[in-house]
């Protein structure tokens, strides 16, 4: 298997990987992963768990994504946030277009570990592809009746997206 | 249509809900649903958006749930935070069961508009079924090769479960 490139080999991979190179458990009772030291995350149909990315010094919520089982593995060898993008439908270590990456300070995972929570150190001006720090850039008004007009909130650009991803965005 | 009962009619709506009812409006183009101020969001083929909930105070990630259109219509309308569980297949009032409701300080959405995120002010003890504050009481160790194992982490348990939710947990 070492002559194998491994993002070649696992680059459509929706599963947990063979047990050789997996760094996951397989899924046990409930009182086992809610209460148990191993880590066996529940991928979903798509084979994905969902990921909240916050800032390590502000605590702001910086995006929500989603990793396959790659980019979990990888996100946790490396210390560097790995998403799966499901638009792209391909690994997508964060920055790799924008320069933008995120070094991860703690990896956290809910009880019945079908999500993760990061805490990284943001690379650059901004998280958001619209050229701003977070994801989260409006409010929706709470207590009102009928259609709900946003609020943008700690929206100003950080940076020019068109300049840190090109025209094609 | 006054006499029809809300709940019995939208208990299983999994899309979003007639004009006269629904404060969403329909996506429209990626600049509109990007940088416009029509809330417009977008359900998953479950009919579901992610929402990200952190607590007011200390900045931390509390749980991830998830919202179909009439749980987000009912907390914009009430300020308390009510979510579609997946595994009932139900609304789910946070708190109907353990009276741990959660206030919503502010409720924001991300660019592409398919999760949201709350700030709450998070009523009894604590988030977790299993009687932790947050249900992200385990860290992922990074940077190491092999099996990974979980360590405790903010584990502490803030309430006993089985007295808060029965037997039935």
């Amino acid at each position: 298997m070492s002559g194998l490139p491994l993002s070649a080999a696992t680059k459509h991979l929706r599963v947990v990987l063979p047990d050789q190179l997996s760094p996951f458990a397989q899924r046990g009772s409930t009182e086992e992963v809610e209460e148990g030291r191993a880590f066996a995350p529940k991928f979903d149909a798509d084979g994905l768990v969902t990921c909240v990315v916050t800032d390590a010094q502000s605590g702001d919520v910086l995006m929500v994504a989603h990793m396959n089982a790659q980019a979990l593995q990888q996100t946790i060898a490396t210390g560097e946030a790995c998403y799966f993008s499901r638009s792209r439908q391909s690994l997508w270590r964060k920055g790799e277009s924008s320069g933008h990456r995120q070094r991860v300070v703690e990896m956290r995972v809910d009880c019945d570990q079908d999500a993760v929570w990061i805490k990284v150190e943001q690379e650059g001006a901004g998280a958001c592809h619209t050229g701003r720090r977070s994801c989260f850039y409006r409010a929706v008004p709470l207590g009102k009746a009928g259609a709900v007009m946003l609020e943008f909130r700690d929206a100003e650009k950080t940076f020019d997206p068109s300049a840190v991803y090109g025209k094609t965005k």
